[in-house]
């Protein structure tokens, strides 16, 4: 054991500092604006917003807050509504180039006063435009990052991420999907450094997975047609955020910061009435990724 | 009484028609594109879009459906999970000049198996730039509408809409209100014939007062900075649509026809981190507006 919450928000301010300062690499332009907040139940936050000229609108949240739990919440919990602390790292990257993907990360530790604690997290991807070598790379790098502690992980927290990032009213997938693990305690014969160890390289494998990915399309030649379509697919990533996101919810829900939880939305996205795209077109072909249960790896 | 749902859904769908031969006139370009859909449970309904020239986009939607109540919006309700029949009439405009207001207004009529009926439904107005004048004409119409049926029903509906149409996450109405009402049945004197007769003098108020409204300031000059605003009110009608709204929530939740639901929804819609507009300009005074408890009548 030994890891303390203290031990583990320093490491997700450093994480984010270290990500930020990859992510300011690869837009060149771009600095990381910061706002520093505070709680009123107890604790706060460094929100860090980047619009730059890769990164159209890209937020790397950290936060660590404490209190008492809302009644609410500890009933979806299942647990005595007793002092709580939660601390983690946020990240939503929105490009401006529509060949580069969004991506989602996130890291998180949860502790309550009776000693109960979990971690949770993952790294999801959705690209404007499937490209299935991405993908694969994509979910062999996190493959490789899970299989450094567990042959189980990417199985599961892969199947937990194709039913996570769902929109069951469009029978879409939000992307391409990736990991999500929540409520990963001391079970199974891990103990917390086991557990705190792969949150960690979760944490670390954010950057060598994305910049390579963005690098690779940052530059390539777009039209009004693709940017359109960027538009409509970042729609959907509003739908998904609002409708479905237990983190958004749970942040409206508790009074949090309305200004970090939603830096996930869009610089811009736009609904059209049930438009299609052409038969055989690049966006018909992306739509058709968009399923759970894609294997990716063999 | 005397009042069957047929001749309910039959009324609704008169309204439907006569609603979108004004708002053709009104836009004088656009057409109404229809989309007929049946639910497969039972029912369907008639979907209408229109984009045109004073609309960039509006939905006029009429539905009658029916089937067993799925057992979780039953207990919501609080009755038994019956049979049920439900028809409605619901309207979403977003115009294309900033000045001209987002309108929405709904009229729906539902029934059990067992004899429980009910009326809903409201007109609210959402402008991007609250003009006090209009706000004032617009309530004193609504007034007027309710003052014909019940002394009561303009302050207590008014109150509910400002309650109903609030984002808790932002401190915000999401405009100047309105009116709202659900579950008007056969209390407080009132027989089917009376509350149906107020949701026909409701709908058939809509025209009247929208009209007139868009076509003051459909010609007004605006430029980009004005359209800029659009987009962020549009966004903050995104959040209220899927964070709050009961009737999306519903839709979604009961396998609705999700293109028919979703046309509430802005052609565009803009999220900048943290926004807020300069002192003392006109953005800065709407957002001024935006609260309950507004007196907009003496």
């Amino acid at each position: 054991m030994g890891v303390s919450k203290q031990v583990i928000e320093l490491y997700f301010k450093q994480l984010q500092d270290d990500i930020c300062v990859e992510l300011e690499a690869l837009d060149s332009a771009g600095r990381f604006r910061e706002d520093l907040w505070q709680r009123p139940g107890g604790g706060g936050g460094r929100t860090r917003i980047l619009e730059g000229q890769v990164i159209e609108k890209g937020g790397v949240n950290f936060s660590a807050v404490h209190g008492v739990l809302p009644q609410r919440i500890a009933q979806v919990l299942g647990v005595a509504a007793v002092h709580f602390f939660a601390t983690g790292v946020s990240i939503v990257l929105h490009p401006i180039n529509p060949y580069v993907p969004i991506i989602h990360a996130n890291v998180r530790y949860f502790e309550l006063e009776e000693g109960t604690w979990w971690f949770g997290g993952g790294i999801d991807l959705t690209p404007h435009y499937v490209e299935e070598e991405d993908a694969r790379w994509f979910h062999r790098q996190l493959k490789a990052v899970c299989d450094r502690f567990d042959a189980g992980y990417y199985t599961r927290f892969k199947e937990w991420a194709d039913n996570y990032f769902y929109l069951p009213h469009r029978h879409e997938t939000r992307g391409v999907g990736g990991i999500f693990f929540d409520r990963l305690g001391a079970e199974a014969g891990f103990d917390k450094a086991d557990r705190f160890a792969f949150v960690r390289a979760v944490g670390e494998a954010f950057c060598p997975i994305y910049v390579p990915l963005a690098r690779k399309h940052k530059d390539r030649p777009f039209a009004e047609r693709q940017r359109q379509w960027q538009a409509l697919r970042r729609g959907r990533y509003v739908e998904f955020n609002l409708v479905y996101d237990k983190g958004t919810r749970f942040g409206l829900d508790t009074q949090g910061r309305t200004e970090s939880i939603l830096m996930s939305l869009p610089p811009l996205a736009q609904w059209k009435y049930d438009y299609h795209p052409p038969e055989d077109s690049a966006e018909a072909h992306t739509l058709k990724w968009l399923q759970k249960g894609i294997d990716w790896v063999t």
